[in-house]
């Protein structure tokens, strides 16, 4: 692993790492943001899993999320969104390929060797996550945005036990039945099966649940609502009588604003979880 | 003037607003944060100023202040740093021309025709802010960060009364004796006179002072201290008794991190004056 960069932020240190990953086959960057505490003990941790387009780098800069984990003492983890590289399999359109990784293990060709982030997200980062820096693995929870909300919603539901608390800004809610899912699911997992199905955030919910605490905040006025159907979301949290709350914020979009006007919400419901 | 973009924010807005501009000669673009209150009265604003490369929106999505901007009922108003445009001279250094106008008129060929932004900050953007924006034009304060900083200084202890209160995070404290500062002034101004003095915020603190109160946050670890001179700043704050707080913080640097770090703390300090 190589430090790219570290910088004093609000009283701990924001990181830029990077490492050679066997899941994904190639070097993968993440962030990193430890609080103060980390110098003394291992701190809980929160995921954020970006949406498509970003890297490491767009919600480290731009979702205003340190001030508040400084304030709770919770490190934050920002992985990249897919593997990267001029070896790497990608596509002209941005929804597909780099940028777009949809945190599934993809089984089809030309996609299968490296877009593997379901694996690098739920086992190998966290081991070197855990092995290098002063976090508590036994203190995890997870958010996204979009595509990442989807990826914080299924990772959570399938790994019962490893997230006390899971969260999302406009997740990518219904993807067998989006545009924004059904072209990438054929893509990465080949023809419609019960593959789909265990990266689909409503099904999983409608299916099993979350053990713990849920909280799902979308923006009334979000451009890529036909796309992101929260509304499949909200029915199968409301039928399953899943604990948390889902908030349709009027007047917001789709952007970071969003995402920095409610990340202080979000990270005080997941220290709760997080100190509990 | 054309509205770029609106978004939701915090409860407000953060718009990107562009204009034809008389001062500079060309369209320049601004990003203007709203807070929730200004639906129903005029709020304090606070002018952020940006430093050498940045443009309107660096500030806008990295410095996390629409936060507290909220919090404390003010405007956030962020201009760009020089004129733009493919008629607009420039300089292939990233320290002169477009992204550098260092907030002075400059009367120098080939600048003058359109580096007048300390006309353009001074003048022209508050008469459009004040006009076409719920804004209190009787509770202004300035900050900013480097060159940025070195604005903010300079024009609130110019503009006797316009600014309630004054900060800075890593200001160009003192440019008529350092390469950021020398090569620009002389550039924009010709050789060193008493237009250069009128624009170096350590020799106008020991001249005159603030009447307000100032604070100042510069980063231990900074990677260009020796540009920014923050001792001649400090000196001449303690010599003139001038109210105010100059603090050194250990660890920081000098990108955004450390901004946001104390963005906080100087918002909370503008609010105290602005809101007296």
């Amino acid at each position: 692993m190589r430090t790219i960069s570290e910088n004093r932020c609000f009283g701990g240190v924001q990181g830029v790492y990077a490492h050679a990953s066997e899941a994904t086959g190639c070097e993968m960057t993440f962030g990193l943001f430890l609080p103060e505490e980390a110098e003394d003990m291992a701190v809980p941790v929160l995921w954020y899993l970006s949406g498509l387009t970003c890297t490491h780098e767009n919600a480290m800069t731009k979702a205003g999320a340190q001030a508040w984990a400084a304030e709770h003492g919770i490190a934050l983890v920002f992985p990249d969104t897919s593997p990267r590289g001029a070896d790497v399999a990608d596509d002209e359109a941005d929804d597909l390929g780099q940028g777009a990784g949809f945190y599934v293990d993809a089984t089809e060709a030309p996609w299968a060797p490296h877009y593997r982030m379901w694996s690098y997200i739920a086992d190998e980062l966290p081991r070197i996550v855990t092995a290098n820096f002063a976090v508590d693995e036994e203190r995890q929870s997870i958010t996204g945005h979009s595509m990442g909300g989807h990826g914080a919603l299924t990772l959570a539901m399938r790994l019962p036990g490893r997230f006390r608390s899971v969260s999302a800004f406009a997740p990518i809610a219904n993807p067998t039945q989006s545009d924004w899912g059904r072209k990438q699911l054929a893509a990465y997992l080949g023809t419609e099966s019960e593959a789909w199905a265990a990266h689909d955030a409503s099904l999983l919910m409608a299916a099993q649940g979350f053990e713990g605490e849920v909280l799902i905040d979308q923006g009334a006025s979000d451009q890529f609502l036909d796309l992101l159907r929260p509304e499949a979301l909200a029915g199968a949290m409301a039928a399953r009588r899943q604990p948390g709350t889902f908030r349709m914020q009027p007047g917001y979009d789709h952007s970071y604003y969003f995402v920095q006007s409610f990340i202080p919400d979000h990270i005080a419901f997941h220290a709760e979880a997080l100190w509990a």
